[in-house]
């Protein structure tokens, strides 16, 4: 160990994080070290803050420091519009988009029978219990468009069309400003098998 | 701003590491929110420890948690020989080595007038002044093989020489433009090897 114990640690904690090595560590440790005191002091306090205020909306389960969170609690959003996203990063995504007006649903993952995730790991019981009211008018399933989002997206449309609800699946298609040389066959079918009179 | 506030706080202050932008920024933010509470203290409390407990020694000017630092008060090292190197970073390249049983001295920089850093700039006087006594036989310039590290190498010789000490320069074993911290041990211990008078 050529650091000293508490440069070590710190190069230790930082390499926990993900796709942060051992070289990537010790070039950040340093460059903390370097730092303006209250910088340093300011980024610690930070992950702390992050930590206590941050939790999951009892309604929707995204990340958020009040509950129900700012979405859930809004007043001008369409309550008649649920979308179900796989991870909170997707809601962040979805909302950078401003065209989406509704609410959402994080189910925390998708379906993976391989990795041993069954229904009952993910926020499911949770959603069917939010379509009980009459309000509920569709629910638009934003899983990642791979094989587990695509089964989950299935399993969730199986369970929730009996409750007369809406399900739709968000298309799939060649991505705007892409290159039609380089997209893979799939997506290439699924854009012409989606494709719709101009 | 798609981010709930402490979320966004988190994330401008890991945007602040270097090589670390907007996306990988949130990706760690995400990762620290889905860590355990523990974890997260630990990680915010090793960059409060590591700025608080660690100085700069007053002899070698590395980073050390006590003063003089753990090489300058060890008994069992050739106090004969100083090498010189630019950043605390290379003093942990050369212990990764565990071939150099001298001492260190670290200048903080190296010469560049580009950038307007001067010999003034560097911890060059304080070298002078170790090298004052009789102790110091052989001064090794291991600053970095690019231009700022040779024109570095020359001026410290020139320097140092009519004190009647030796100087010699680290073997061009290291790829020129490279970075000390970097370089393998194998080749960093050649580099030792190969040194010459200059």
């Amino acid at each position: 160990m050529p650091y000293i114990a508490p440069l070590n640690n710190l190069i230790e904690n930082l390499r926990a994080l993900p796709g942060i090595g051992a070289k990537t560590a010790a070039r950040l440790a340093y460059h903390i070290l370097d730092m303006d005191k209250e910088k340093a002091t300011a980024l610690a306090a930070a992950i702390i803050a992050a930590k206590e205020k941050i939790g999951y909306c009892k309604v929707c389960f995204n990340l958020s420091d009040q509950d129900p969170c700012q979405i859930c609690a809004a007043t001008g959003r369409d309550r008649s519009v649920i979308c179900v996203v796989e991870q909170p990063q997707d809601v962040a995504a979805m909302e950078r988009m401003r065209d989406f007006n509704g609410l959402y649903h994080v189910l925390h993952g998708s379906l993976s029978p391989l990795e041993g995730i069954g229904p009952e790991d993910l926020r499911i019981k949770e959603l069917l219990e939010r379509l009980a009211g009459e309000e509920v008018k569709e629910v638009i399933m934003a899983t990642n468009p791979n094989v587990e989002g695509e089964a989950t997206a299935m399993y969730l449309a199986r369970l929730i069309k009996p409750l007369g609800v809406k399900v739709t699946r968000i298309a799939h298609g060649l991505p705007i400003g892409g290159d039609l040389e380089y997209a893979d066959e799939v997506t290439l079918s699924k854009a012409m098998e989606n494709r719709r009179e101009i």
